[in-house]
């Protein structure tokens, strides 16, 4: 099986590497001359160039570019993929590309792997990116079989633990999960930042602790990523956002009413419902895992 | 200078053991006899037992209980100070505490090391637990010169960083980098808690990584410190978190008229604030530092 990668960055690269690993022929596409020899020299690619006819003989292709770059990288990419190529993304929104691609390749499925780190690019790009990470598959129910089978072969390969959902549902729970942090986290720098008395503001900015740097840790990460995810699934996150603003006026109202008690015990509910979110994974139970054969249909 | 602690968990075990190891006589007191045995083993105190009688001959007394406990165990403990004692607190709030214990006790000082770990008691306790932290002292135009020598003295061998400011200021700057983090980070469990579908909930929990777990960290914390938070600092707090809601309707806002060009100029300003709240702290600058005799006047 010949695997294509477009987009040889973090995410093209480490898949490279991992599959070139286990034996898979990995051809790779970059818009950089320089990245393409980066990736032939890391290992992380057999063959790379700037030209998509390179994936001519590819039986399944990882759309590996920015969000906002997948609708064009498809566009120029489809005169040249045979017939019975499976395609795949790996951007972190999945309802607007999944619209976006699937009526001009069927044989199209949408993925995210969640993993990643602070680096970026082919540099940054190793073995074990994926292990133990949720992969999100989000077939459609026009999705062909055999491009679910493949993709589940695969993802075993990576050591992800695979789930299946619709593209709305994941987006959703990413807004909630990944989104949604990085705007209540960006809020908190920027309220301490408004406050009028700058005398006040010094000595916040003096006695800032740990608490505060991971509240507003990914409020301070990369502008051009928050604005993607608030571009990408404005939807979603804005169902988020004013879930979540609903909640604090509620708050604002306890602490207006002088409501300890309360307080005390939504706090109580906030401390027991979070080990649910950041304890170390189990894969998911069987319901939501599509064991496949082992990409034999390729 | 002999030195008295009410109180002989994390905090006041650990003063114990940093002054001892410089030299001074250490008096402890707690409600638990247990404790104050635990005490004398670990070398935190000279002495300690559950009578305030013990602290007659105290110079110098940090009140380390809970802070919903500070005014009765001044109460209870003023009957047996010598005239000249000065007694300062450690409490996390600043206003109420020194609004109701400085009537009482004119050679009052309130203060506030910012300095803590997960673990709480005198089994914690630990050498070099203040140093390079900052600690704040909140005298008021009536507080006794001498006493903030003496205590700056203190706060000089503990290795802290000495700031000092009003009441009003410290719990303002507290308000926004300490308790409001918490309700933010509460309030974003909560609203992914409320979610409606279940299927959205559960993938949420499987996808949530290290950008919920920082985000969701604090939130995530001890209900009974957070309620105390909100009881004591409730003015401060408040006021808090309507700056909070206010930047965060400003961003839904944003989202909703898709104003995508200045929702990531919003997240360029918080990337570039972030570093004057999070960098390691130097020691303040001079205007905000006030050097003190080496406690001559005990």
């Amino acid at each position: 099986m010949i695997v294509g990668i477009v987009g040889l960055g973090l995410i093209g690269g480490s898949l490279g590497l991992e599959l070139r690993s286990q034996g898979y022929r990995v051809l790779g596409v970059s818009r950089q001359a320089a990245t393409c020899e980066r990736a032939i020299i890391r290992g992380a690619v057999d063959a790379a160039g700037v030209d998509y006819s390179l994936l001519a003989t590819a039986d399944l292709i990882f759309l590996c570019p920015p969000l906002q770059a997948i609708p064009i990288t498809v566009a120029q990419l489809l005169p040249h993929l045979h017939p019975q190529a499976i395609l795949t993304d790996v951007g972190s929104v999945k309802g607007p590309i999944v619209e976006a691609i699937a009526p001009l390749w069927p044989r199209f499925i949408g993925g995210h792997p969640m993993a990643g780190t602070a680096d970026q690019g082919i540099e940054a790009a190793h073995l074990g990116l994926f292990r133990d990470a949720p992969y999100i598959l989000t077939p459609t129910p026009t999705t062909p079989p055999d491009c679910v089978a493949a993709m589940t072969a695969i993802i075993e390969v990576l050591g992800s633990h695979l789930y299946t959902c619709s593209p709305a549902d994941h987006d959703q729970a990413v807004a909630a999960i990944s989104h949604l942090p990085v705007f209540v986290s960006a809020a908190l720098i920027a309220s301490c930042e408004q406050e009028s008395n700058p005398q006040v503001r010094k000595l916040a900015q003096a006695f800032a602790s740990s608490g505060f740097r991971d509240t507003s840790r990914v409020g301070g990460g990369n502008p051009e990523l928050g604005r993607m995810m608030a571009q990408y699934n404005a939807t979603a996150l804005g169902r988020s956002l004013r879930a979540y603003r609903d909640r604090l006026d509620h708050l604002i109202t306890q602490l207006e009413a002088q409501d300890w008690d309360n307080l005390e015990a939504f706090l109580t509910t906030t401390a027991a419902a979070r080990p649910a979110y950041v304890a170390p994974h189990a894969p998911p139970s069987p319901p939501t895992h599509q064991p496949g054969p082992a990409g034999g249909g390729l």
